[in-house]
């Protein structure tokens, strides 16, 4: 099952290859890592998502645990969370399809960011499957390139029932 | 200066690790990696910014394309290109701070995506120095967590003069 990892480190020396490292060395493919600054000076705070059974995603954690630079894991997918992404499409468009692909990107609350005569950069933001399907819906008019953040992700304050 | 790599790769056993390797190997500090899935399947896109100067980084990038893995990588830095990131933002907020905070996301074209009695969780996308603005306005409410995607870009169709 799909995992959501949140990583808080010290984003020094080798931190990275060492943090991402210990998954790979488990056999373990890391789906999505998204991280900008974190809320502290000097602390990042990475999201990870992976696939595997929750006793070896726990294993992972505790060996996290152990890394000097890292200063907290917790594994969001068993509580209520919100998770985002972001998408960057870049769809083949001409004179006849622009009107079409635009209305697809409203009906995903998607915004134009760039144009020219032969396309249309969209960007749409949500969860993982809304991104999919986004990709889905203009795929047929010609994917030039994507760019995906992959998740980032936030305890819910209040849990809600699922 | 700042400089945005794109770089396309097999997400293969040890890949990442060996990737961002290659940055800290020469004391680079990642600022940000995103990346979830790339539009081909089983290649993945991923957006590293980092600090240096474009002699070192053009060393980095010939090293990138060295890695049997990595198969384009492209410094945006230097021509025309769109970057966006993602921001959930979760701050304090109270009967009396609510409303305030409330119109300062909308000022940032954020939405609110959780709320309790005591905190809002909002999302933000832009450029990150708006991120940065919007993380400053909403500071003294007190921050209780943040978590960024980082940026992800892709090249402008037409070149914009700057």
């Amino acid at each position: 099952m799909k995992h959501t990892l949140s990583v808080s480190f010290q984003n020094r020396y080798n931190a990275i290859p060492r943090i991402t490292g210990l998954f790979s060395g488990r056999g373990f493919e890391i789906e999505s890592i998204s991280f900008g600054r974190g809320e502290q000076p000097g602390l990042t705070r990475m999201t990870i998502t992976t696939r595997g059974d929750d006793e070896t995603i726990e294993q992972i954690t505790k060996q996290l645990h152990k890394l000097v630079d890292v200063t907290r894991v917790v594994d969001l997918t068993h509580e209520p969370f919100i998770e985002r992404e972001l998408a960057l499409i870049k769809v083949s468009a001409t004179h006849s399809t622009r009107s079409e692909i635009m209305h697809l990107a409203t009906i995903f609350q998607g915004k134009i960011v760039d144009i020219s005569p032969r396309s249309l950069t969209i960007e749409i933001t949500g969860k993982e499957d809304k991104i999919d399907a986004a990709l889905r819906m203009v795929h047929p008019f010609g994917l030039i390139e994507v760019a995906r953040t992959g998740s980032v992700a936030l305890k819910r304050e209040f849990p809600t029932k699922k």
